[in-house]
Protein backbone atom coordinates (compact mmCIF):
# COMPACT_ATOMS: atom_id res chain seq x y z
CA UNK A 1 0.00 0.00 0.00
CA UNK A 2 1.36 3.47 -0.94
CA UNK A 3 1.30 5.69 2.13
CA UNK A 4 0.45 9.04 1.50
CA UNK A 5 2.15 11.64 3.18
CA UNK A 6 3.43 14.08 0.25
CA UNK A 7 4.16 17.71 1.15
CA UNK A 8 1.42 19.78 -0.15
CA UNK A 9 2.47 21.97 -3.02
CA UNK A 10 -0.59 23.67 -5.04
CA UNK A 11 1.72 24.25 -7.93
CA UNK A 12 3.38 21.38 -8.65
CA UNK A 13 1.78 17.85 -10.45
CA UNK A 14 4.34 15.76 -8.53
CA UNK A 15 2.68 17.39 -4.81
CA UNK A 16 -0.26 15.88 -6.68
CA UNK A 17 -1.83 13.40 -3.94
CA UNK A 18 -3.12 12.10 -7.58
CA UNK A 19 0.26 10.93 -8.67
CA UNK A 20 -0.09 7.83 -5.42
CA UNK A 21 -2.41 6.11 -7.74
CA UNK A 22 0.15 5.57 -10.39
CA UNK A 23 3.08 4.63 -7.45
CA UNK A 24 3.85 1.00 -7.84
CA UNK A 25 6.87 0.77 -5.31
CA UNK A 26 7.72 3.13 -2.31
CA UNK A 27 9.97 3.99 0.31
CA UNK A 28 9.87 6.55 2.82
CA UNK A 29 10.92 9.21 1.10
CA UNK A 30 10.85 7.92 -2.37
CA UNK A 31 8.24 7.01 -5.15
CA UNK A 32 8.42 5.47 -8.15
CA UNK A 33 5.54 6.55 -10.61
CA UNK A 34 4.43 4.74 -14.13
CA UNK A 35 4.37 7.38 -16.51
CA UNK A 36 1.06 8.04 -18.40
CA UNK A 37 2.45 8.96 -21.75
CA UNK A 38 5.48 6.42 -21.74
CA UNK A 39 7.59 7.17 -24.60
CA UNK A 40 8.26 3.08 -24.36
CA UNK A 41 6.54 0.64 -22.30
CA UNK A 42 8.19 0.65 -18.55
CA UNK A 43 8.80 4.15 -18.63
CA UNK A 44 8.73 5.58 -14.94
CA UNK A 45 9.75 8.23 -12.54
CA UNK A 46 11.85 8.64 -9.52
CA UNK A 47 10.49 10.97 -7.18
CA UNK A 48 10.72 12.19 -4.04
CA UNK A 49 7.89 12.50 -1.93
CA UNK A 50 8.71 15.88 -0.33
CA UNK A 51 8.95 18.62 -2.57
CA UNK A 52 12.81 18.75 -3.26
CA UNK A 53 13.73 20.99 -6.14
CA UNK A 54 17.48 19.20 -6.55
CA UNK A 55 19.55 15.89 -6.41
CA UNK A 56 21.59 17.58 -4.76
CA UNK A 57 19.41 18.74 -1.67
CA UNK A 58 19.48 15.51 -0.52
CA UNK A 59 20.80 14.66 3.04
CA UNK A 60 23.71 11.79 2.94
CA UNK A 61 20.60 9.33 4.27
CA UNK A 62 18.08 10.55 1.21
CA UNK A 63 20.93 9.99 -1.26
CA UNK A 64 21.67 6.63 -0.62
CA UNK A 65 17.71 5.45 -0.35
CA UNK A 66 17.24 7.08 -3.02
CA UNK A 67 19.81 5.15 -5.34
CA UNK A 68 18.82 1.66 -3.34
CA UNK A 69 15.52 2.65 -4.61
CA UNK A 70 16.04 3.30 -7.80
CA UNK A 71 17.74 0.07 -8.48
CA UNK A 72 15.05 -1.77 -6.60
CA UNK A 73 12.16 0.08 -9.11
CA UNK A 74 14.75 -0.92 -11.95
CA UNK A 75 14.81 -4.51 -11.39
CA UNK A 76 11.05 -4.31 -10.65
CA UNK A 77 10.71 -2.91 -14.55
CA UNK A 78 13.51 -5.15 -15.67
CA UNK A 79 11.09 -8.43 -14.32
CA UNK A 80 7.94 -6.80 -15.72
CA UNK A 81 8.82 -5.89 -19.08
CA UNK A 82 11.62 -8.60 -19.43
CA UNK A 83 14.70 -6.76 -20.07
CA UNK A 84 17.84 -5.42 -18.53
CA UNK A 85 18.43 -2.73 -20.54
CA UNK A 86 17.20 0.94 -19.80
CA UNK A 87 18.25 4.71 -20.21
CA UNK A 88 18.67 6.42 -17.10
CA UNK A 89 17.71 10.43 -17.38
CA UNK A 90 18.21 13.14 -14.72
CA UNK A 91 17.68 16.70 -15.51
CA UNK A 92 19.05 19.64 -13.18
CA UNK A 93 17.45 23.13 -13.69
CA UNK A 94 15.44 24.80 -16.46
CA UNK A 95 18.59 25.11 -18.44
CA UNK A 96 19.33 21.32 -18.35
CA UNK A 97 15.70 20.77 -19.35
CA UNK A 98 14.17 20.29 -16.48
CA UNK A 99 10.51 21.27 -17.19
CA UNK A 100 8.81 20.35 -13.50
CA UNK A 101 10.99 21.47 -10.47
CA UNK A 102 10.44 18.93 -8.40
CA UNK A 103 13.52 16.04 -8.82
CA UNK A 104 12.68 13.22 -10.73
CA UNK A 105 14.61 11.11 -12.67
CA UNK A 106 13.22 9.27 -16.08
CA UNK A 107 14.10 5.14 -16.11
CA UNK A 108 12.92 4.01 -19.36
CA UNK A 109 13.34 -0.07 -19.93
CA UNK A 110 14.80 -0.47 -23.55
CA UNK A 111 14.67 -3.79 -25.56
CA UNK A 112 16.81 -4.69 -29.36
CA UNK A 113 14.69 -2.89 -32.02
CA UNK A 114 12.10 -0.81 -29.84
CA UNK A 115 12.88 2.20 -32.23
CA UNK A 116 15.24 2.15 -35.31
CA UNK A 117 18.21 2.83 -33.29
CA UNK A 118 18.66 3.11 -29.55
CA UNK A 119 19.05 7.28 -29.60
CA UNK A 120 15.62 7.37 -30.77
CA UNK A 121 13.71 7.69 -27.49
CA UNK A 122 15.07 11.41 -26.98
CA UNK A 123 13.29 13.44 -29.75
CA UNK A 124 10.31 11.11 -28.63
CA UNK A 125 11.11 12.21 -24.88
CA UNK A 126 11.89 15.68 -24.93
CA UNK A 127 7.91 16.98 -26.02
CA UNK A 128 7.43 17.21 -22.81
CA UNK A 129 5.77 20.09 -21.18
CA UNK A 130 4.53 20.87 -17.31
CA UNK A 131 1.58 18.59 -17.15
CA UNK A 132 0.25 16.17 -14.61
CA UNK A 133 3.55 13.33 -14.83
CA UNK A 134 4.60 14.14 -18.40
CA UNK A 135 4.03 15.23 -21.98
CA UNK A 136 0.26 15.25 -23.03
CA UNK A 137 1.66 15.54 -26.93
CA UNK A 138 2.50 11.58 -26.60
CA UNK A 139 -0.36 9.58 -26.28
CA UNK A 140 -1.55 9.13 -23.03
CA UNK A 141 -2.91 5.27 -21.60
CA UNK A 142 -6.03 5.38 -19.92
CA UNK A 143 -7.27 5.09 -16.28
CA UNK A 144 -7.58 1.76 -17.47
CA UNK A 145 -4.69 1.29 -18.82
CA UNK A 146 -2.82 2.44 -16.04
CA UNK A 147 -4.95 0.78 -13.49
CA UNK A 148 -3.61 -2.75 -15.38
CA UNK A 149 0.23 -1.99 -15.39
CA UNK A 150 0.55 -0.31 -11.83
CA UNK A 151 -1.34 -3.09 -10.51
CA UNK A 152 1.15 -5.82 -12.57
CA UNK A 153 4.25 -3.50 -11.08
CA UNK A 154 2.44 -3.72 -7.90
CA UNK A 155 2.18 -7.24 -7.37
CA UNK A 156 5.51 -7.37 -8.88
CA UNK A 157 6.94 -5.22 -6.32
CA UNK A 158 5.20 -7.02 -3.93
CA UNK A 159 6.66 -10.32 -5.00
CA UNK A 160 10.59 -8.82 -4.54
CA UNK A 161 9.84 -7.88 -0.76
CA UNK A 162 8.58 -11.56 0.05
CA UNK B 1 47.20 12.00 -7.54
CA UNK B 2 45.66 9.52 -9.43
CA UNK B 3 46.47 5.73 -8.07
CA UNK B 4 47.04 3.46 -10.80
CA UNK B 5 45.07 0.63 -10.02
CA UNK B 6 42.40 -0.07 -12.44
CA UNK B 7 41.90 -3.57 -14.00
CA UNK B 8 43.51 -4.09 -17.23
CA UNK B 9 41.03 -5.14 -20.10
CA UNK B 10 42.88 -4.65 -23.67
CA UNK B 11 39.75 -4.07 -25.41
CA UNK B 12 38.00 -1.47 -23.51
CA UNK B 13 38.72 2.38 -23.52
CA UNK B 14 37.84 3.17 -20.13
CA UNK B 15 40.46 0.11 -19.03
CA UNK B 16 42.92 1.94 -20.80
CA UNK B 17 45.58 3.71 -18.14
CA UNK B 18 45.90 6.23 -20.56
CA UNK B 19 42.38 7.97 -19.34
CA UNK B 20 44.55 8.32 -15.81
CA UNK B 21 45.52 11.73 -17.53
CA UNK B 22 41.84 12.89 -18.00
CA UNK B 23 40.30 12.22 -14.78
CA UNK B 24 40.42 14.61 -12.04
CA UNK B 25 39.17 13.22 -8.87
CA UNK B 26 39.49 9.65 -7.47
CA UNK B 27 37.72 6.98 -4.82
CA UNK B 28 38.85 3.42 -3.85
CA UNK B 29 36.64 2.22 -6.60
CA UNK B 30 35.91 5.06 -9.35
CA UNK B 31 37.26 8.09 -11.27
CA UNK B 32 35.67 11.41 -12.49
CA UNK B 33 37.37 11.71 -15.94
CA UNK B 34 37.10 14.88 -17.97
CA UNK B 35 35.84 14.08 -21.55
CA UNK B 36 38.38 14.83 -24.24
CA UNK B 37 35.56 15.55 -26.78
CA UNK B 38 32.70 17.48 -24.75
CA UNK B 39 29.56 18.55 -25.74
CA UNK B 40 29.60 21.51 -23.38
CA UNK B 41 32.54 22.53 -21.04
CA UNK B 42 32.46 20.26 -18.32
CA UNK B 43 31.71 17.41 -19.68
CA UNK B 44 32.74 14.71 -17.84
CA UNK B 45 32.37 10.68 -17.07
CA UNK B 46 32.41 9.07 -13.90
CA UNK B 47 33.48 5.28 -14.74
CA UNK B 48 34.30 2.58 -12.17
CA UNK B 49 37.90 1.60 -12.09
CA UNK B 50 37.38 -2.36 -12.16
CA UNK B 51 35.28 -3.62 -15.72
CA UNK B 52 31.96 -3.68 -14.46
CA UNK B 53 29.59 -4.06 -17.62
CA UNK B 54 26.62 -2.86 -15.73
CA UNK B 55 25.43 -0.14 -12.58
CA UNK B 56 23.63 -3.28 -11.50
CA UNK B 57 26.74 -5.73 -10.45
CA UNK B 58 27.77 -2.70 -8.18
CA UNK B 59 27.70 -4.03 -4.45
CA UNK B 60 25.44 -2.02 -1.74
CA UNK B 61 28.59 -0.50 -0.81
CA UNK B 62 30.01 0.50 -4.44
CA UNK B 63 26.38 1.85 -5.01
CA UNK B 64 26.69 4.20 -1.76
CA UNK B 65 30.28 5.42 -3.07
CA UNK B 66 28.71 6.01 -6.59
CA UNK B 67 26.49 8.23 -5.96
CA UNK B 68 28.14 10.08 -2.98
CA UNK B 69 31.30 9.91 -5.60
CA UNK B 70 29.13 11.51 -8.31
CA UNK B 71 27.66 14.41 -5.96
CA UNK B 72 31.08 15.18 -4.99
CA UNK B 73 32.25 15.10 -8.60
CA UNK B 74 29.40 17.45 -9.91
CA UNK B 75 30.05 19.79 -6.91
CA UNK B 76 33.70 20.35 -7.81
CA UNK B 77 32.53 20.67 -11.78
CA UNK B 78 29.33 23.41 -10.43
CA UNK B 79 32.21 25.29 -8.91
CA UNK B 80 34.85 25.31 -11.81
CA UNK B 81 32.13 25.89 -14.58
CA UNK B 82 29.88 28.05 -12.47
CA UNK B 83 26.41 26.80 -13.35
CA UNK B 84 24.18 24.32 -10.79
CA UNK B 85 22.61 22.66 -13.74
CA UNK B 86 23.18 19.60 -15.72
CA UNK B 87 22.50 16.32 -17.72
CA UNK B 88 22.88 12.79 -16.03
CA UNK B 89 22.35 10.35 -18.96
CA UNK B 90 23.39 6.53 -17.69
CA UNK B 91 22.81 4.05 -20.49
CA UNK B 92 22.10 0.28 -19.91
CA UNK B 93 23.08 -2.31 -22.64
CA UNK B 94 23.64 -2.17 -26.26
CA UNK B 95 19.90 -1.36 -27.21
CA UNK B 96 19.91 1.45 -24.78
CA UNK B 97 23.03 3.54 -26.58
CA UNK B 98 25.64 1.93 -24.66
CA UNK B 99 28.81 2.42 -26.80
CA UNK B 100 31.26 1.50 -24.42
CA UNK B 101 30.52 -2.00 -22.25
CA UNK B 102 32.19 -0.46 -18.78
CA UNK B 103 30.03 1.10 -16.68
CA UNK B 104 29.69 5.26 -17.40
CA UNK B 105 27.75 8.24 -16.76
CA UNK B 106 27.76 11.16 -18.79
CA UNK B 107 27.28 14.59 -16.58
CA UNK B 108 26.80 17.38 -18.83
CA UNK B 109 27.23 21.18 -17.07
CA UNK B 110 24.60 23.01 -18.63
CA UNK B 111 23.90 27.08 -18.52
CA UNK B 112 21.39 28.87 -20.05
CA UNK B 113 21.90 30.17 -23.22
CA UNK B 114 24.24 26.99 -23.99
CA UNK B 115 22.20 26.17 -26.86
CA UNK B 116 19.10 27.09 -28.58
CA UNK B 117 17.22 24.54 -27.40
CA UNK B 118 18.12 23.24 -23.65
CA UNK B 119 17.50 19.48 -25.26
CA UNK B 120 20.02 20.62 -28.07
CA UNK B 121 22.84 18.68 -26.33
CA UNK B 122 21.10 14.69 -27.12
CA UNK B 123 22.13 15.25 -31.49
CA UNK B 124 25.65 16.42 -30.11
CA UNK B 125 26.04 13.72 -27.54
CA UNK B 126 24.64 11.28 -29.25
CA UNK B 127 26.85 10.76 -32.34
CA UNK B 128 29.48 9.05 -30.31
CA UNK B 129 31.57 5.92 -31.24
CA UNK B 130 33.92 3.16 -29.55
CA UNK B 131 37.10 5.63 -29.07
CA UNK B 132 39.00 6.21 -26.46
CA UNK B 133 36.68 8.54 -24.01
CA UNK B 134 34.11 9.72 -26.39
CA UNK B 135 33.70 10.39 -29.74
CA UNK B 136 35.97 11.90 -32.83
CA UNK B 137 33.10 13.02 -34.40
CA UNK B 138 33.07 16.02 -32.31
CA UNK B 139 36.12 18.45 -31.90
CA UNK B 140 38.67 16.89 -29.36
CA UNK B 141 40.61 19.05 -27.34
CA UNK B 142 44.29 19.12 -27.47
CA UNK B 143 46.64 17.60 -25.10
CA UNK B 144 47.52 21.02 -23.75
CA UNK B 145 43.76 21.76 -23.57
CA UNK B 146 43.21 18.77 -21.74
CA UNK B 147 45.70 19.24 -19.56
CA UNK B 148 45.32 22.77 -18.62
CA UNK B 149 41.34 21.81 -17.78
CA UNK B 150 42.30 18.49 -15.76
CA UNK B 151 44.50 20.54 -13.57
CA UNK B 152 42.14 23.02 -12.86
CA UNK B 153 39.36 20.71 -11.79
CA UNK B 154 42.37 18.71 -9.92
CA UNK B 155 43.12 22.06 -7.60
CA UNK B 156 39.16 22.72 -7.43
CA UNK B 157 38.87 18.43 -6.03
CA UNK B 158 42.29 19.33 -3.93
CA UNK B 159 40.20 22.49 -2.43
CA UNK B 160 36.96 20.65 -1.75
CA UNK B 161 38.81 18.09 0.44
CA UNK B 162 41.62 20.55 2.38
Amino acid sequence: MILLNMNENNTCPFCNTDILDYAFLESNNFLAVYNIAPVLPGHSLIIPRVHFTSFMELSDGELYEFISFSRKAIRILSGVFQTESFNWILQEKEEAGQTIAHMHIHIIPRKPGDMPEPGDWYPRWKNNISHLIDSNQRPRLSRDEMKTIVDRLRKAAADAVS
